[in-house]
């Protein structure tokens, strides 16, 4: 049974472009945020990914761009594991309007890979696998 | 058949992270520059566009990183056409090393929709799309 | 007597650079945010600019960096109006650790004019004005 | 007597935002490109100052907004050296426009510190200081 993370977030202006709407690779940041909050949040940070030598790298993102966000909007992403192996997991995350749990703006889906200090994949550490969170 | 584009681009620092490595939304951004020159190139820039009334936004994007790109590398976006439909576009990009053509760092597919004034799809306008070089 | 605000962000991996701090740059980002968001706090965020016909422009800004941020760092912008005039706002702020307010790890200077639906300069509106916030 | 280096760059849609223009603190990116595509193209990029064990950082910007800059268009970043101190270095950039010289964009005076591995300030090596150039 899988947990589902809500990380709230207000697009600034910096996230906007010319057409007055959030561009397009800001969401993937927006996506990367609400994830690295979570496993903040679970202990798993950059301190501890420090300690154990480990990092994330991603694979690969299928996104899809559903409704525009607009400038000061406040907006949440939920994210949630959707496949947990070994070395890698797959995130599921959509974002959608903070006022409005369904007006979705876009969803994605997100392969991250744990790598050693060489930046080879390795295998997740058990804290994390375990954590029962995912 | 397809003609081929080639941007070449350097890697800035405001394009790496901590991990010394380009951060991976940038890479989204590397491939719109890549398309967007490309138009511009064949006059179909933003004065264009706006005289047509049209713009484009993205619908989707599936992105795979195969190797990491490092601080100031000069790096190739290689991008073609795969499917051209009269509202939508899907581009098949990808960026390899400058100096090492067989060195592919990430490979994209976008899907780019035309819209007009009131952010409604519509028909892509005949001069791009009967231009010869997609 | 002049208000502070303090708004709080966390460092995000997308603000790092290779060298494993914030990027340089990020910094004005942070500040433009904190701006902004004591705007929308009182009220006169960009639906209420818009509907004025008015908005801002930065003239100039002044920043000493101090001491570096690192990734994940929770750090709170500290925002006062040094000088109101009736067309130019300055505003001095500071960028401190969340964790030990005399940690300073830049400080900002940043003259802000208001502009008309035109871009050209235009007195501030009364209700901003006279608010008793600044 | 001061060498004056012209880097040109293209501005792309993400370096805008809502207002059609060009994000303010996105001309400190500009302006660091220019900096650090001048000392590469001298011989003194990332790789020599990683053999080297320096670095630098940035200890203050002024920056004046003169003009506003529109999506796609193309511009020169015109950089030379004020002041070359043992430790810092002042510079002293403007941005102008590609197509009309006289037309200033915006002015900045950056103030870098040469750093070592410990991030403690130090002397900047003879290579670059007596290099001629500067």
């Amino acid at each position: 049974m899988s947990v589902e993370n809500i990380y709230t977030l207000r697009v600034h202006i910096e996230d906007t472009d010319f057409t007055g709407l959030v561009y397009h690779a800001n969401f993937i940041k927006f996506m990367e945020r609400a994830r690295s909050e979570w496993l903040n949040n679970l202990g798993f940070g950059l301190p501890w990914q420090q300690e154990q030598g480990i990092g994330f790298v991603i694979r690969s993102i299928q996104i899809d761009y559903l409704k525009p966000v607009y400038a000061h909007e406040v907006v949440e992403v939920v994210t949630k594991v959707k496949t947990l192996r070994r070395v890698s997991t797959i995130f599921e995350q959509h974002l959608r309007s903070a006022s409005d749990s369904n007006k979705i703006h876009c969803k994605a889906e997100t392969n991250v890979v744990c790598i050693d200090r060489h930046l080879q994949p390795c295998a997740l550490p058990d804290p994390i696998r375990y954590c029962g969170e995912f």
